[in-house]
């Protein structure tokens, strides 16, 4: 590539994060803490969506808005049916979340668009800048609601019988919020020629290892299972151990030979977050005890023979013990691959910045895993300070947003006014 | 011996039984089941021992309450000066608890009294049966009020301090059933010649070695534990196993590893039976965990160097995970050991009635373990039902509640008429 672009307005980037941060629900707030809530459809919602939408104007960008009140500021190209380069991220947060999951992406690919129009003009083929009605499942029991819609994996009718826990549905969330009418835009995407998405790592990799940052190659796929555990609850004083059916045991020993066998895996993570015992209580052996698994790999047949393996273990541990078992899955998605060829340009992109980065996984789920099937996609990382995300602590220093943007910047450049092939 | 003596008023005795429960708290069963709720000084618990009264003085003792509530039936001795020789055990329950757990003790010892009364007439020594005002501490935070008082434990007046959950205080329910007035007799006994209580085992043991009877040689010495690990929560998908502090990993290492050293002591118990993770959740490694320790023996030694040991094992095991453990003592009782020679009588009683035994130790806490230090103390245990007690299920069949009887009857026999030497 020629020079690559290093955006430096570090506090203009950080200004407009900080904007954003305020539109929060007051009531929250109050209950829980000074983190960020701003679910989806609410009043902080609509609030930061238009700020968001100004801001675009402001920026030199066309504004839209879906049917599903996804955001949409565009950059015309020279060849405007030119399969359009998508960047951007979601403006929802989980409860008591941090100022940059999601935002960063979008603050970003505004910043971004914006520099670029400044310094070259009318790109080759357009741009657009997405801000995604909602990602994090936090409001309704689903998640990826705004890029789902864009990619087909949700039908925007499809909200009736989705109810948040005080009984709203989607469906009339989503109108009272004006969105949800037939003369709006679809949200269906059959024009996109790739997809960048910037954002914090939520992981203490890049950190730890001292890069800037994290070009994603896969985002892993998920195992989740609820594990059920039955024995015979007794009296702790006079049952001798031999005569013990332990739930409680028989969980522990499950759970360290889970730790045993992932660390023979070096990149496999394996989870057991929430546990909970029957009855609960000192002087009883717990009768039967629940617990979760969270197993994620970046390998759908590292993931899936791991599974396997685990549950025969996990069989002869509850025969030998007198347990009996039960594994339901409650959740499974498969490994999402990158495009290698967007990686290498990322790769080089840094080389020419002079920045570190590592090649990684990303542990957790995002927008882009739903584009890969659309469109070559790639994820642009920045450190997490102590890898700490969902939470007012979720910090990354000014100058590392900074570095994500010129990233980006450089990458967007070589795509839609270089035309770099995909 | 001479003959032993059979009882065989097994409809009787099941009457009793069965009447004492009924009376039981009418808003507990309501809400939570057929098991029996009777708290100290409660309306239950009032209308039990007046009726246990009235039965007294039907089966022709004569009766009298104490300071605190407990009541006692009294077969006068033709030497009503020498040292008493006393039965019985406690007439409150756990909520929701069985018919059997202390009333059997009561009962069998009423039933013992007026068949040695009907057959022998007065014995040499005098000989009572007390219900025990309260032993479980299922309403106020203290256990034993009723036999602590009885054996120096307690002072009668010391209940202004402490309350049930409706902030009432024990010595206000005392006052406000009737007792703790300075004209009654005192609690505190410097006349017992020796004390044996009768009781449903509580566990497996006599079930699985098909034993009839239950002699008890010591009640074991308790150790309870807070213990708590602090590591760090974070994100389960993003954290690399390597990079992790996980307590609940941590914790289930402890769990395995208290089983294996427990396993190596034969009559050791150790139990976990209380677990807690912060913040519980399916996708967070957890960043603390609390669980209970519950540790028995019948030697102090044995229990000691068990604990130390366990705890020099649990530090290694946080240091090398980087955990920080707080283990909190919030129990300590030490082991009770039974009279010799009265379990040496037992033993004989029983052959002598061709009723196989077993010498054990209590693994539960009882009335008996604080008389040991006042008198010769014994406990006679019958057989449970798949060991379970503190709940409606506790069954032990007609016949083996007689057995538990004919044993009391013969060796009160063999104390108070023969005058066996103790």
């Amino acid at each position: 590539m020629g020079e690559p672009i290093k955006y430096d307005r570090i506090s203009e980037l950080c200004e407009l994060i900080e904007r954003l941060a305020a539109f929060t629900d007051e009531e929250e707030e109050a209950a829980i803490g000074k983190g960020v809530t701003r679910l989806v459809y609410s009043r902080a919602w609509k609030e930061a969506q238009s700020y968001l939408a100004e801001t675009m104007v402001a920026a030199g960008l066309s504004v839209r808005w879906d049917k599903v009140g996804n955001l949409i500021g565009r950059l015309e190209g020279s060849n405007p049916h030119a399969p359009v380069v998508l960047t951007g991220s979601h403006i929802d947060t989980v409860r008591n979340g941090g100022k940059l999951d999601g935002v960063y992406g979008i603050a970003g690919g505004i910043a971004a668009l914006r520099l670029l129009m400044e310094t070259y003009g009318t790109p080759n083929v357009p741009i657009e800048v997405v801000s995604f009605c909602e990602e994090e499942g936090s409001r309704f029991p689903i998640a990826y609601w705004g890029s789902g819609n864009v990619t087909g994996l949700f039908d925007w009718q499809g909200g009736h019988d989705i109810k948040d826990a005080g009984q709203t549905t989607l469906a009339a969330a989503m109108e009272a919020s004006g969105f949800g009418r037939p003369d709006q835009p679809e949200c269906l995407r059959s024009d996109l020629g790739a997809f960048v998405e910037l954002h914090i790592e939520q992981g203490v990799l890049l950190e730890r290892m001292a890069k800037q940052i994290g070009i994603v190659e896969a985002i892993v796929g998920q195992r989740r299972y609820a594990v059920s555990l039955k024995g015979s609850a007794n009296h702790a004083g006079t049952t001798p151990m031999a005569m013990r059916v332990d739930a409680m045991a028989g969980a522990a020993e499950m759970i360290v030979r889970l730790e045993a066998l992932a660390a023979r895996n070096a990149s496999l993570v394996a989870t057991v977050g929430r546990l909970q015992a029957v009855p609960n209580t000192p002087n009883v052996i717990p009768g039967a005890v629940d617990f979760t698994l969270d197993i994620r790999h970046d390998n759908e047949g590292t993931l899936s023979w791991f599974c396997d393996y685990l549950f025969q273990e996990y069989s002869e541990i509850a025969n030998r013990r007198g347990l009996k078992l039960a594994i339901t899955p409650w959740l499974e998605t498969k490994p999402v691959p990158m495009s290698r060829t967007l990686a290498s340009h990322i790769e080089n992109v840094c080389a020419s910045l002079s920045l570190s980065y590592r090649r990684m996984s990303s542990g957790a789920g995002h927008d882009a895993q739903l584009f890969s099937q659309l469109c070559p996609t790639a994820m642009i990382f920045v450190p997490s300070k102590g890898g700490i995300s969902h939470s007012p602590e979720e910090h990354t220093s000014p100058e590392q947003l900074a570095n994500g943007v010129s990233v980006l910047v450089s990458l967007l450049y070589e795509l839609a006014y270089e035309g770099k092939s995909l």
